[in-house]
């Protein structure tokens, strides 16, 4: 947190940097997209990747949620698979079978991948940031993202989903060198593509590493971490907070303080309350409701929404999220509830 | 452990019941599968359902591992999902996709499954049982075991494997009457089916909860931990011990203490020193390497089952095996390096 020069005004931000703030802040992991019919109707004219490239519908999108739901922050549509594309990846989406990627197993296959020229190859995703600034016009800010080089690199090894990540880790067990070129380009690429975010306008940035929960402590010290640290370190001339969020990390919570990110992001199995106690004020937190009670009755949505605040605690340095992305068959209005009730709870004297 | 008549012999069922033990015994989740080329052989011959249907075929693959491996016990070669289909769910194995059953959605899809007679319905488990008995001679202890009600109810109603288990979750929080109804049904017929098979040779049990990590600690208690405490008093008078597995459960070891099952399996996330510091000696554990570290060299092998051993310590009650089922890709001599290593490292004095 040493790189806050002038304390941000906004409480989005605020509560990024631990400061106090007049409510607790929420947005929404996803929440431009799929349950809104407004992202629908946009969506009904062209693919998932055409989306991303046509900053102008992205743009459209990227607002939905703030006019819709009220949320504190917008974050940019776009995909964290987007930089295996321009690395050169072969990338697909195709309708109910999510991501195909042409799999990188060889050297030769990492050897061909790029450090691709981000305003080169992905222009279009720091055109959509630009156009959502203009939209936003200081409403909320603006979060960029890209996905942690583990989790990236799942999905180019795996060629897609998987359950055991099994190819990728049979390279970081067997093929170490391999393992850590990849990598190793993984993590220029992506460190470039998000100075871009800033440069276009990106006033947050957030890592996914989503699938990091599915290596031990050791092991994500030794093969995930000092890839998002670099990260981290090279983004600190910047003056954007960055949230590292990690799935599935309730054993996790110590080696992600060390990622140098100034909030950490949880999903629902591990209690605010404890990842507080095992962070030691070193960071913000960001969470944690399981998605799926935004299926449950309101007043259920509104019991538990409390019961993520509580364990969160009055010491200010908390963002309200989801513990993942919110479901595509989520009611807009039970969206609203959730982000009603967290405006709602606790509305602390402004600083 | 209070029905504990005698104290027994085999090293296996010593560690279950926390006894001292010459070494440290071992068995592999899914060890009868298709990394071994004998299971191969047998499934090229029938489908994976037909081959759970004919004991003398299911009961020769659940042997193949203890003479090729030299594991410290047989587990029945059965799916968590015949179940299913003894209380009358259409279910087929697709290759390729995995299990499809037609998804249980309705008060009346629920009134329409049946509590089965296990001896009627699932008979041929009963007879692969006693066959595995007879060609085990008492070589090694045979586990008999099923899903938690928890897990079985993902698959009844999502129909099929699933990511964010929504479905299931929705009707625990929008419907919760209709979840207790189905869970209930299926904690019946699990604890019939279970004491069939000690009643035909079964000499321990082990009930999979793969997916109950999903659920925070609070829902644990209150959705999945109620019908497995259910199941494992029912099962109180029979003369086995109990193994309670349930995945990614880093965050869930203190309520799944109170199952009262005599051993806890834990998968790679949480390690075993602190799995057994949170279980403060009320059960065993089972666990825990990472599937995947079969994957690499045999040195890395030894290196990190020695680590898991160490995470262990050498108080009695512990049982290794992986943290989830072996992978097909692994390969046999790999598999055989890990036991021989658990089986070198430490040879206790016997008791």
């Amino acid at each position: 947190m040493n790189k806050l020069i002038t304390e941000p005004t906004h409480r989005f931000l605020r509560a990024c940097y631990g400061l106090p703030t007049d409510y607790t802040p929420i947005w929404m992991m996803r929440q431009a997209g799929r349950y809104l019919p407004e992202y629908q109707a946009v969506r009904s004219r062209l693919g998932f990747l055409d989306l991303c490239k046509t900053p102008d519908l992205a743009a459209e999108v990227t607002v939905q949620p703030i006019d819709r739901l009220g949320v504190d922050a917008a974050i940019l549509f776009a995909d964290i698979l987007l930089i295996c594309q321009a690395m050169g990846q072969h990338l697909e989406f195709t309708a109910g079978h999510g991501p195909r990627l042409e799999p990188v197993a060889s050297e030769s296959d990492i050897e061909r991948l790029v450090v691709p020229d981000p305003t080169d190859e992905c222009g279009f995703v720091m055109e959509t940031v630009s156009e959502v600034r203009r939209r936003l016009a200081g409403k909320v800010p603006l979060i960029g993202f890209a996905g942690a080089p583990f989790t990236v690199a799942t999905y180019m090894v795996e060629g897609g989903s998987s359950k055991s990540f099994s190819n990728l880790k049979r390279m970081m067990f067997a093929e170490p060198a391999l393992y850590r070129r990849l990598l190793d380009k993984i993590t220029e690429a992506t460190t470039l593509y998000l100075e871009a975010q800033v440069e276009a306008g990106a006033e947050a940035l957030q890592i996914f590493d989503s699938w990091a929960g599915a290596l031990t402590a050791p092991d994500f010290r030794a093969h995930a971490l000092p890839y998002v640290q670099r990260m981290v370190e090279s983004l600190s001339n910047k003056d954007v907070p960055v949230i590292y969020y990690v799935g599935q990390a309730a054993h996790l919570i110590e080696p992600m303080v060390e990622s140098g990110a100034e909030v950490l992001g949880v999903d629902w199995r591990l209690p605010l309350s404890e990842a507080r106690r095992r962070i030691g004020g070193r960071a913000a937190v960001q969470g944690n409701l399981d998605p799926c009670v935004l299926l449950g009755p309101v007043e259920l949505i509104e019991e538990r929404a409390r019961a993520v605040l509580e364990e969160a605690g009055p010491k200010p340095g908390h963002i309200f999220n989801l513990g993942h992305g919110i479901l595509p068959e989520t009611s807009p209005s039970h969206a609203k509830a959730l982000v009603d009730t967290v405006h709602e709870y606790r509305r602390q004297a402004p600083a």
